[in-house]
């Protein structure tokens, strides 16, 4: 097992469920792969309101409720968080994004708004500057989008799973899109990118902590 | 790896989040031991308002605010939960009940009332039903006070780490505590009882993972 004690990795959370927020168990899987590697955990979330609430047990819409992306992801790191805002390239050495709804709701609008989405100001400051500074990232499940829509450009190799519009998507924001299965990852060597499809494959948390498990390692591997 | 196909394990949460719910880590690292060891898992809880709610980033209570305990488990769960009302002994092989004060406030009014708490009456009932049906039950953290609680007549073996004040209070309650570390688990053959004090003890993820890891696989194994 490598010791990567003093490496601050951020995690980018985006609320706490799957279907408003970080997906519980890719996020959880993310903080148990880098507390057993040692590294440092930062987590981050935009202090901001979600795009809304959903319903867990039922699916729908909770209408006319409020919920704060940053008090909501708090509930993943035990209370520990960092208001994106207040966190720079340069108090990290690695950066990663789970995935989960919130990716897309609330870190930028791609759920609504596809390939015209926006993307939160200071999420898209802390990811170019991550960038810049050659500092690796970790994309897991549906966040591959918002890297695409913030670093397309420099055409990154992202995997989103296998699903056909998603992809698409993805390579029209100037992503290069690859096929990947649920426990592997997408590495892209020289943008210093890793992905994987987690819970856009499933079919369970085994599964996707497998990959998880591999993408963290990865990031950990690059910040060397 | 063992295989335990076809086990069906009740996970019996109490909202989502450590201070008003289940904790997180918790609850998710169950899950992952038992879909590892591909038992079936159902997710179970009290289909009744929570305690209070609180802001996990700054740890203080929201006042007015008012959540569902299942609903909010949903999350954790991705959305398949059971109300426990209407699961009985006879649709489980075992019981798992993770920590998080949720188990304290919502399960049963530990945190507030100490050894004088009112448990929920259905889980009440499916506790005593599966202990009556000799079927194991595995408590994380916190959750042994509620074991003490409910089934103090057959003095359960219970640990919840070494923390002196709540240990006197599962023996008060008619459990036998015994002191444990966090990455080992505490086994009452006889009664059928497992537990591990995870974050009663912590101090991080990865250390919890490996007791909650052995709680889930000892239960399975008494299923047998």
């Amino acid at each position: 097992m490598s010791d990567f004690s003093g490496k601050k990795i951020g995690v980018l959370l985006s609320g706490c469920g799957v279907n408003d927020g970080s997906e519980i168990h890719e996020a959880t899987l993310t903080l148990l792969a880098l507390d057993t590697a040692q590294a440092d955990i930062i987590a981050l979330a935009p202090d901001a309101e979600q795009a809304h609430v959903i319903d867990h047990a039922k699916g729908d819409e909770e209408k006319g409720a409020s919920r704060n992306v940053l008090v909501e992801s708090a509930r993943i790191s035990r209370g520990e968080i960092k208001s994106v805002k207040n966190v720079t390239a340069s108090d990290l050495d690695g950066l990663i994004v789970p995935g989960g709804f919130g990716a897309a709701k609330n870190l930028c609008t791609f759920a609504f708004d596809g390939t015209n989405c926006k993307v939160n100001p200071d999420v898209e400051q802390l990811i170019k500057d991550m960038y810049a500074a050659k500092k690796p990232m970790g994309f897991i499940c549906i966040a591959p989008a918002l890297c695409a829509k913030v670093l397309g450009d420099f055409k990154p190799k992202l995997t989103i799973g296998n699903d056909e519009g998603t992809a698409k998507a993805v390579e029209e924001m100037g992503g290069e899109h690859v096929t990947c299965k649920v426990d592997e990852i997408a590495v892209d060597e020289g943008n210093k990118i890793v992905s994987t499809p987690a819970y856009m494959l499933g079919p369970s948390i085994s599964f996707v902590a497998q990959g998880i498990t591999k993408c963290v390692n990865k990031v950990l591997e690059m910040t060397q």
